[in-house]
Order: structure tokens, then C-alpha cells, then sequence
């Protein structure tokens, strides 16, 4: 049984033990279980939506090697000085098109919107357990060989814990904010508009940055330009899911244009529900945070991060990035057609 | 011309621009650079054993594309909200052994002392420059392809910001200290040694554990037993020197039954004689950081660092990394003959 490890010295949370497949879930790599008519390769959809016709279009359902899982209880202890917890959480597969073979980008905008729909509501589903304090959306797109990666999908990870990305990233903001009495992502944005030599794109709600201090070639940022601590609570309105889903589809364009491995990672608040956690600084965060998406191409050779030393090294900066994004065309007309 | 970024948000620093190789260095990838005879592919020595015969036995000179350059001011700006400034440091190679196709572990004990005292001498050297803040010492062992790789090195790179694994671990060793008024990685020590089943090997010096939290599969750490925040000052008397080498090289010869892939990076005080930083939770530690050594070996498919997600995913606990590596038999005996 795997359980969650605490290092004291780095503050991180491990995942330490082998991933359990499913049972009847184990054999399914021959065929593309992500495809129609292969749903018996899957567990059963958490959600699904379904066209007129009856068909689904877009369905979610559990990973069948789960890293965090839904049964049991979290069981925080010490272990003398150390912490374990049980892996309690979620661990979700969004497959965003019955289409084999094409790419979030290609999708069109109106199936994008279903696509946000969903993220929106198993991060909303999710965070109704207390138990949970953070949901986290994210693609790996052209990373991994196997069937199901040329089936388009994202995953959702809700976990008892807080990924170390977002304590660091809460911590800062938090600190600006009570310096300030601003939101550090406002100020941020606020500047970019200024200088606009960062700026890739944007549509009044949206913005979309090559972000200051890139850590990758090409490496992009959504942010709304309204601010809003909470994606899922930023997007209860169909018309700002339009209008998210059509900003998106270009900036996807463009990151496919630079290379065909593609991860983009959604930053939001916190569970507000959750227990309150013991440390201060990022138990509350309603007006200190504003949620974004982080894009990245993966640039064979280009992109390094130096890991042994703590920097990365970036060789494009941020401004040539952005010169280079705008300048592709994306190929809005080239979509496949809606199914 | 690079520059150092600071993110905002992450409070990360990022190298941003094309690396520049030094004129007259960047044909030598034919042969290696590294090897005898061919030192002039090589910017001169910084600092160079000798053996009894004239000859090197092992040498340190800059990167002939360096990261972080000597020349220069720090010049730390504003840009408006954003920080950055001059990638001012050092980046240097220790050219380990003169034969090429030899790896650390297989050296003889008294080349590997060698090769720890130049980690020293460097390490003292550039703390010198009160511009720079930290210094690390790594090697990245059988990952990238290309001669200069197949000639057993390590890299020094000094930097004028610190690493932020490194801020991190800071932050939290000094909190255990303000609050216990002990060292973490002291009480870590101890309860390991009571626990016994995460330790690989001790000397009475040295301490080897797979740390309770690995990320990554047989994950392997070097601690000096008794209390020591730097490396370089604790290593100043010939004996410690001698004693740490006989008890690296039987574990970097485990590592490496496992992979020939192997990393190790030095984690040391940062520099005490540089600029006061503003932020005081890193600004003395004498006594609330403890020097030690990380070494991975790299498993393919097995160690994954879950990006996206923010946790890292490892399916071998340290109990059982530390049982296999305690059963590989270190062979003392094969080492090639000292040079």
C-alpha cells in the first residue's frame, strides 16, 4: 500500500510505493482504451457528457493505477520525527474528444468549452471533500509512447496535501499581498499590458504572457485579466467559458506550432473547505491568489532545467518568445469538425 | 548576453539567454578534451594536482560555456516589478582522473581524496568573492551523450543568488532549530541510527541512509555523524578527508550497480562572507544546517518526478532501496591502479 511521506528537510510530499492497477483494468494496452466502443477497458464515468444522439462526448472516469485514492482515511501520523499520511485523494482521466489521434488545439471551440465544463466540475465535485485540500488539472501531451497518449486527455489530482509548486507560489503572493494590499498577479499584468513586449495575446478577459522569468523556451501563461483567486469559481458563467475556450484554442496552436509535447497545468485556490491547515500562510487566500495556466512546449534540447544546481536555464528569453508566438498564425479554420 | 530573472510568483531564478562558448573551445567534440595531451581544447587550469613525474592527476578549469561568468558587476535591478541581474559566478570542470572511461566509484580511494579535497580547495576559494552566495558541487554521471561525458567529472557552479531547493531547506532546518534548539538533520541522524532499517553503511564518521521520503528509487544520502553545516571547513584535516573517501566509494560503487546513471550534488552552508540578504531565514547557519552529499541513481521508468502534479512518485520505499543496497557487495578490489 503506498502512503504520502513528508521529507522535514525539503518540506515535500513523496508518493512512496508501487501504483495498484485496477483489477480487469491491466491488459488494455493493445487497443486504445480511451475509444469508443473500448469503454469496458475503463472503469466507469465519474461524468460524461452525451451528444443527441446519445453517444458521449467527453467522459471521466478514475485512473486504473491511481496515485491518490478515494477509499480509506488520511491517518496523519508521526513516524518519531517524520509524517505519513495515507494517499487519500482523487485521481481522474478527462478524455476530451472520442476522436483518436487529435489534439485538445484541434478540437473545436466548442468542444474546448465542454472540456473547461468539466475541469470546472471535478474540481468543484472534488473540493466538496473536507478532507481534500487541493484539485490539480494538467495535460501531458506526446510525452509517453502507448495508445491512450494519441487519445486526447488531461488528469485531475486531488490530493490531502498541497503540491509544492503552489505552498511556494501562495507564500509569495500572500507576502505581496500584505505588503501591498494588491494581488501580486494584478501588478503583474498591470505591467505587462505596460511593456506589452511579453504579451502573446488577448481578448479582454484573457491574457496570455511569456511570463517574465521563463523557465522554458516558449513557456506561456493565461491568466484572467479580472482577478479571480479560483478557476471553477471564475467560470460558473457559460459565456466566460466561451470566451476562455476560444482565447485557449490559438494559444494551444501556437505551443503545437513550437513542438508536439505539450503540458499546461491549472493554478487555482485551495480548498476553502479543507481542514484549516496549521501553517497561516496559506490557509486563507481568497483575494491573495488569482488563478492561471501554465503552458509549456517541451523544446527537444532547449529546455533544461538544471536540477542539481537549483537554476534553470533558459536560452530563449521571454521577450523573443513572445515575438515569435504572435507571429504564427494560428490555424483557427483547420478543425476538425464537432461531433 | 545572459541575465538572472527572478519570478515573482515562484521566487525563482532563472538563467535567460544562449549560453556563449568561450572562442577557440567549441570544436572539441571529436576527442576528449579531457584527456591528456589534449589540455589545450581546455581553458588553463584554475588549480591542478601533480603527480611525482610531472604529469596531472586531476585538474579544475572554467566551463568553456559557462553559466555564471566571472567578469562583471552583480548590477541587481528593478525592472519595474521584476528583479535581474548579471549572471555573475563561476562555472567550473573537475577533470577527476586523467584515464578516460573511468568513473569516481571505480577510482582508487586516494584519487577519489583527491578529487574530494579539490571540491574543497574550490568551494573555499570562490566564498572568497563576498559577490557570491553560494557554491555547489555536482556531478551528472552517464546522462548525456559526447566524449567529454565517457571522462569522469564533476561541475562547480557558483552563483550569486541560491538555488531554491537550497532557500527551502534552509527555511525549514532553521525553523527546527528555533523551535528545538537542535540541529533537523542531527535528530534525522538519530533516529535513523535507532531505526536501523534506512541505513545502507556507517564508519563511525559516516552516515549513509536513504532518506525516509525518497524521491526517486534507492535514493541515497551522506551525512557526516557529527554536526557540521559546511563541508569545506569539515573536511580541512587530511584524515576526515581520507575517512569520507573509503566511505563514498563503497557507496557510490552500490549506486552504481543499480544505474550507470548517477548524480550526486553537495549541499553546503551558503556563503557567510557574501552581502547580508534581506530576508533573514537564510541569513546564518552555523548551526541549523548540516552538510551532506544527494546521490540518485537514475532507474529508467522508475524514478518520476510527477511535474505537473508537484509531488514526486517513487514505487520503492527507502526500507527496501536500503535492504538491497546493504545486500550489493561494494568492490573494493576492482579498482584500476592509482595513477
Amino acid at each position: 500500500m503506498a502512503e504520502l511521506r513528508l521529507d522535514p528537510v525539503a518540506h515535500r510530499w513523496v508518493v512512496c510505493g508501487r501504483r495498484q492497477v485496477m483489477a480487469d483494468f491491466d491488459d488494455a494496452n493493445a487497443i486504445c482504451p480511451f475509444c469508443p466502443g473500448n469503454e469496458h477497458f475503463t472503469p466507469r464515468s465519474i461524468q460524461e457528457l452525451r451528444n443527441a444522439n446519445g453517444t458521449w462526448s467527453a467522459r471521466v472516469f478514475h485512473d486504473r493505477a491511481p496515485i491518490f485514492l478515494v477509499e480509506g482515511k488520511e491517518d496523519r501520523q508521526a513516524v518519531g520525527m517524520f509524517d505519513r499520511m495515507n494517499p487519500i485523494g482523487a485521481h481522474e482521466i478527462v478524455v476530451e474528444t472520442p476522436q483518436h489521434g487529435v489534439t485538445l488545439a484541434e478540437l473545436p471551440v466548442s468542444q474546448i468549452e465542454k472540456c473547461i465544463g468539466l475541469y470546472r466540475d471535478r474540481i468543484l465535485d472534488l473540493k466538496r471533500d473536507a478532507r481534500l485540500r487541493y484539485v490539480s488539472v494538467f495535460k501531458d501531451q506526446g510525452l509517453v509512447a502507448g495508445n491512450e497518449h494519441g487519445h486526447s486527455h488531461s488528469q485531475v489530482l486531488a490530493s490531502p496535501v498541497l503540491p509544492q509548486f503552489l505552498e511556494i507560489e501562495f507564500r509569495w503572493s500572500k507576502l505581496h499581498f500584505e505588503k501591498r494590499e494588491r494581488c501580486l498577479f494584478c501588478d503583474c499584468i498591470q505591467q505587462e499590458m505596460e511593456e506589452g513586449k511579453r504579451v502573446v495575446d488577448q481578448n479582454g478577459d484573457f491574457i496570455a504572457v511569456c511570463p517574465f522569468a521563463s523557465r522554458s523556451p516558449y513557456e506561456l501563461w493565461v491568466l484572467p485579466v479580472r482577478h479571480s483567486s479560483s478557476f471553477e469559481r471564475d467560470l460558473t458563467e457559460l459565456a466566460r467559458v466561451k470566451s476562455l475556450a476560444s482565447f485557449l484554442k490559438p494559444c494551444l496552436q501556437r505551443i503545437e506550432k513550437i513542438s508536439v509535447i505539450l503540458h499546461f497545468v491549472i493554478h487555482t485556490e485551495p480548498n476553502l473547505e479543507a481542514h484549516k491547515p496549521t501553517r497561516d500562510w496559506w490557509g486563507t487566500v481568497p483575494d491573495d491568489f488569482h488563478w492561471h495556466m501554465e503552458l509549456h512546449p517541451d523544446v527537444e534540447g532547449e529546455r533544461r532545467y538544471l536540477g542539481s544546481e537549483g537554476f534553470y536555464f533558459n536560452p530563449i528569453p521571454a521577450e523573443e518568445a513572445a515575438l515569435v508566438l504572435r507571429a504564427l498564425e494560428p490555424e483557427c479554420g483547420a478543425a476538425p469538425p464537432a461531433l
